[in-house]
């Protein structure tokens, strides 16, 4: 990247459903913004990490108003980002802080208001790629998840579909934190190794286990105190099958169901009278509601300790430059990522 | 009924799942029982007044474990009551005393233990019926999922189902008292009026009502806040899609899924999506968790004092005679029943 061009990922198509391609993207260059375009309170963002995240999918669609905010034709695509300020007129940021943006742009170079930015927090050991990683959005999405609205008691048992990616790694690891019984769900075998090795007590592989509600039951013959969806459709079916009473089912994702072309094609939950019958919860959150919140500072001295003690590891797939960010969305949606996406600028 | 011979309701057939028969049960005549057969703290009962709830389907399937207690073949079936006094052997209770049963025989003279009952509490305004009906469980269990897990606030809207049952018609009534708009959805013209005629805002017959989710939205244009489940199935996927951000979806009941013959007939539910992209909570509860509670005190309070100062009515459907109680749980399923389903002794 020279420092007169910079790369942009725009939308080029909105895509309702169905998978998208690299097609429905447009990667352009243009001019790099100068320090005499900006205007007051405004920064040149330059970022270094560039979080990668399924929820990218539904803002591609042109048709969710409300959940998170869709991407616009034409507009540079955008998530979780931390990165360096080249030049500031605000007050509050100066030439070379590191600076975190909750919903930056997909571009090399860009001029934003300091308003939209914070200065990462510093933590001892953390690094700046950390902040898209052990201490993102998936992260504290498993935090808010798994140890606030799950209510989670020391020897219960926690079933997490997904559980080698970003947000079920750390619920995995979180869980056996706080005293329960972790068994955990991916969808290959190194995965599921690695599962074992970062302290499931049990796992096993979505692809190759046959019947979900028989390995459920061999890998958690006490039933399920809470399940962790990232999933949705045929798996939170079986999952539902196997709750105890007063179960916690949280909704965090369902990555089986975003894909589909109509909504007739989604899976239909028949086990949902065990709500009933189990007298359990069923709760779906979004992150972004806890986002303000004293939760989240609690999150981030609580995990960064935990992480630089080498209490919790946090793996991550890194893809390289800009222009191949696309590809590490589409990838999500093909199970080929292993724990967390993100991508080096 | 002579004094020295009484008549008992006995479980003839388990019925795992499908409809349930009159020849599944057994109406036998039996010696009544005397003042010497008593054991210390004992009593005789004489219910007056039986009540009649779908989940007594339930209990006659012999393998539902937990959710409440099986009946057992050749023994009497249950369910709250409210009797008087015949003799005593215990200091707390009197001949004549007006008693509750949490779960009484259905026969028309027992012996019981004085720990099983409770003194009816003295309400103004309350007749011995009003136990098993305005102030009975369905009532408390409209009172804890519609004013406690719904967590409502005044101007939102509340969808109810079965809206003119037992529990639907409290339901109804308690969200008005508190300031919400109420769509109530019954089987019946007949039922739709009566809905009217106690403050439902909006009311419609679903089996006359075409598309369920279209006729939703034409009565909720502005979506459901909270939706208060009786049926499960194909009605609770049409509310799912109509639910607001942070909506409370309350799990009372699943009458639609009760009777199925095999796990493959349950409805699939295809908007579970819903509960994650609104950022709801589906709950599921049973009545029996609050007994001992301050919860319940406060419901007999409030509840008895709307009723006696004319502020809520409550809808009885009464049969005569122990004997022809159980057609009286069988109607249930069939709709037959207009209100609260009582059996006068």
């Amino acid at each position: 990247m020279s420092s007169s061009t910079i790369t942009r990922v725009l939308l080029d198509n909105y895509v309702p459903s169905g998978r998208a391609k690299l097609s429905d993207f447009k990667i352009v260059q243009a001019p790099a913004p100068t320090k005499d375009q900006l205007g007051e309170n405004e920064v040149i963002l330059r970022p270094l990490y560039y979080s990668v995240d399924p929820y990218q999918r539904n803002r591609i669609s042109g048709a969710m108003p409300g959940y998170t905010e869709n991407f616009k034709k034409g507009d540079p695509i955008s998530n979780y980002l931390v990165g360096t300020i080249v030049a500031s007129t605000s007050a509050d940021f100066q030439e070379g802080d590191l600076v975190l943006h909750n919903d930056g742009n997909w571009e090399t170079e860009y001029i934003t208001k300091a308003s939209a930015i914070s200065k990462a927090p510093a933590q001892q050991g953390i690094d700046p790629k950390d902040y898209v990683g052990v201490l993102s959005m998936p992260s504290f999405t498993a935090y808010v998840g798994a140890t606030i609205l799950a209510e989670p008691k020391a020897g219960e048992t926690i079933l997490v579909s997904s559980a080698s990616g970003a947000v079920g790694q750390m619920v995995v690891q979180l869980s056996k934190v706080r005293g329960l019984r972790v068994v955990g769900v991916a969808g290959s075998d190194d995965k599921v190794e690695y599962l074992k090795s970062i302290g499931a007590d049990a796992a096993f592989n979505y692809k190759t286990c046959g019947d979900f509600d028989a390995a459920i039951k061999q890998a958690a013959p006490e039933g399920i105190d809470i399940y962790f969806d990232n999933v949705g459709g045929e798996f939170l079916d079986a999952a539902l099958a196997n709750i105890n009473y007063y179960a916690r089912i949280i909704i965090c994702g369902a990555i089986t169901q975003y894909n589909l072309s109509s909504p007739e094609e989604r899976y239909g939950v028949k086990n949902i009278t065990n709500v009933l019958l189990k007298k359990a919860k069923v709760q779906g959150y979004i992150i972004s509601s806890y986002y303000n919140t004293p939760i989240r500072e609690g999150f981030i001295e609580q995990v960064s300790k935990l992480y630089h003690e080498g209490k919790i590891t946090y793996r991550l797939t890194e893809a390289e430059g800009l222009e191949n960010g696309v590809q590490a969305i589409l990838d999500l949606f093909d199970g080929k990522n292993f724990g967390k996406s993100i991508v080096k600028a």
